[in-house]
């Protein structure tokens, strides 16, 4: 299957697709989340994992071989579906949905996490928080036209983070050459709980004019 | 449903509980890898929902009210089996199995990550990384009898992890009052790939001489 390789499906392909896959991924987030908190035990739990073997069955019958990469459309959009934290095809992703500034300056997500994001008890693990920030400050980069990998995360504990609903945001803070540096935070209920900062650097390779279709980083 | 409390369960049941829900669960990410390389689409995936929206609202029928939290054996065995890395009942967790040097200097895990951790195509997200690491460099302290929550995290990428096998490392690297620092790294089949330090504090509630089970920061 196809890394960085375009896909020549049409707006309204990729409409459908999501509309087929977005639903299913959903539930299988569900089912996630019900499989931590179920007080069910013994033989239900057996029957219950008879029954996802059998789905899983059934869709391994046609699979790509290795993870999904990343798919572009004929008009060269995206889609990280299967990425860990935004990936409408990944049931690890929570997955966040992150808008941006008109302008490319900021971007923010609001989004929540329950059971399958803790840590400490009712908390967000400090190490989810830190991969929610490493997506958004890459975000930011990429959405002020500096698409890099991340160099370095530093990443700030300012309070315990409480499951539930959170609101993440970030932005560059300056550039200088390939390098960019982004700052963000997550933010509770209660306020700010999290702030990192990352340096972004786009690949050497990565660097020459080419097919924008062909650069990586955007997603990262 | 309990936090820090101790739930009087003997070994023998701890083992029952852990032969019933482990392969659930691992059946569950299966499901989860499955979900993001299947090639079937339209009606194959909506009947793959409704059989999984079927198994899920089975299990939702007994649940507790929201996350797992850390339950502890009588003898004080921690069973954090909701954590977003190590836990055996969440399957957004790979999970890792943490082993520890007996002299509880330094604690290590050999692990596989596939589709459902992808960030950079065929790469694990750089925020996995953090991930794991901020899990990784927390059981360091615990290991070397310095409980702590994330204060700071710090993560150095050299280079891009590849998806597939790999192994994480962590120690202490030195301590002053309540704060431990920790070191750690993460490598794959070509060696280093991401580093990380962290300072891990015992919070100021925690620090009261107090029954041992109601002490967190063992498990983040």
């Amino acid at each position: 299957m196809s890394r960085f390789a375009p896909e020549h499906l049409t707006p309204e392909q990729i409409e459908e697709q999501s509309a087929v896959y977005g639903p299913f991924t959903q539930a299988v987030r569900d089912l996630v989340d019900a499989a931590i908190r179920t007080e069910l035990g013994g033989d239900d739990i057996r029957a219950a994992q008879a029954a996802v073997e059998a789905v899983t069955a059934r869709l391994r019958e046609r699979e790509i071989e290795g993870a999904l990469g990343v798919t572009f459309s004929e008009d060269g959009v995206g889609r990280p579906w299967g990425n860990a934290v935004i990936g409408l095809r990944n049931a690890v992703a929570p997955p966040l949905v992150v808008e941006k500034a008109e302008d490319g300056s900021r971007v923010w997500s609001q989004f929540h996490l329950g059971a399958a994001y803790e840590g400490p008890p009712g908390c967000v693990h400090g190490g989810v928080a830190s991969l929610v920030l490493d997506q958004m400050l890459g975000q930011a980069a990429g959405a002020g036209g500096r698409p890099g990998m991340t160099a370095t995360l530093q990443v700030h504990y300012r309070k315990p983070t409480p499951l539930g609903p959170l609101r993440a945001e970030a932005w560059i803070e300056r550039t200088e050459g390939h390098k960019t540096w982004a700052r963000g935070e997550l933010t509770g209920p209660e306020g700010l709980c999290v702030e990192a900062e990352g340096l972004f650097i786009l690949p050497r390779w990565a660097r020459e004019p080419a097919d924008a279709e062909t650069r990586p980083g955007f997603f990262e």
